[in-house]
């Protein structure tokens, strides 16, 4: 059995990625999305273990003292981390793991040098990022134009990354992001194990 | 609009990568199999122009002389080639192109520092090779012998490629290469235009 890979999907908040995360990983076998850990509150409607593993500061704290983490980054004001140990334990079973962090976080995951395959999901104008980002109805006014501001630095990041999705069409955009996952399981190194033992099988009379 | 991407689909004979490829760039938009010339004669059920351009040797080696093939090969006693100019007008036009040649052919792609993104196809086994050359029911028994051993040669090319692909299951096979296209696609630079395109837009305040 070969190893899992890692992908890292980013973009602005409100692009999508997670949602687009989401659907493709109850729908393709093999692929999982890790947890992230954070130390903010829980908002409405989130469940412990399921979209977070809610930790106390001091935890997240300690987490980062004793390099836990394969990236953490501070996420307008909130800490989130992805704990290296989790993912390591999916790559070590084939079980390919996504990421879904921002464009710092996934800084650290290249300056780590863990090899990763990643994605920047970009929405389609800046007036559908603010009309989504107010749909979410999740934040203030000024939550939004922070969000917006800061959109504006990170959109220019997606040239450090190996693709890029336009989340103009949801349906269509996981079925991209489903392409680069299972393209990328095609790809050599990634396929020499099994290329090799049926080449094996052919030998020369 | 961004020009064009090149794919090349081999492997060994048998192994279904024409009827893979013609499977794909029927329910695929924006990818066209190249046609080949070829210098031998037409087989039952065969059409100039849909097939193969179907021309004299001395035309054949005309073009050959006059360099006028991206890839030509001999493969098992026949010449085929793929023309640069009709490749180079289809990417021209943004259209992505398949050449599905033989490891040789591959090669002279390779050689000749064109951009492209290499597919080997891969039969699950020997013996499922030899039984779909002789399903085909287009050979003689000395012809399937020369492609099983010519075949034996072949497969320990796939290292040469980006991708390799096994043809155990037809249908999801076809999957898989349309996969490798539309995830190549969404890749930098190919994506550089468009995603440069949007990000402009989010012009800082």
């Amino acid at each position: 059995m070969s190893k899992g890979m890692l992908f890292v999907v980013s973009g602005p908040s409100g692009t999508g990625k997670t949602s687009l995360v989401r659907s493709l990983v109850t729908s393709e076998d093999g692929l999982v999305e890790s947890r992230s850990y954070t130390a903010r509150s829980t908002r409405p409607g989130e469940m412990n273990g399921v979209d977070y593993h809610f930790v106390s500061r001091i935890t997240f704290d300690e987490m980062v003292a004793r390099d836990e983490f394969l990236e953490w980054a501070n996420v307008f004001g909130n800490l989130y981390g992805t704990a290296s140990a989790d993912t390591q334990a999916h790559l070590a079973d084939g079980v390919d793991v996504v990421l879904v962090i921002d464009v710092n976080g996934a800084r650290h995951v290249r300056e780590s040098k863990v090899d990763a395959t990643s994605v920047f999901v970009l929405p389609p104008s800046p007036s559908v990022l603010e009309s989504r980002l107010r749909g979410r109805g999740r934040d203030t006014e000024e939550e939004i134009q922070r969000r917006l501001d800061v959109a504006r630095d990170e959109v220019s990041a997606f040239s450090e990354y190996d693709y890029v999705i336009v989340n103009d069409d949801f349906d269509a955009t996981v079925e991209q992001l489903r392409a680069i996952v299972v393209g990328c399981r095609a790809k050599l190194p990634d396929m020499d194990a099994e290329a090799l033992a049926i080449a094996t099988k052919f030998v020369p009379r």
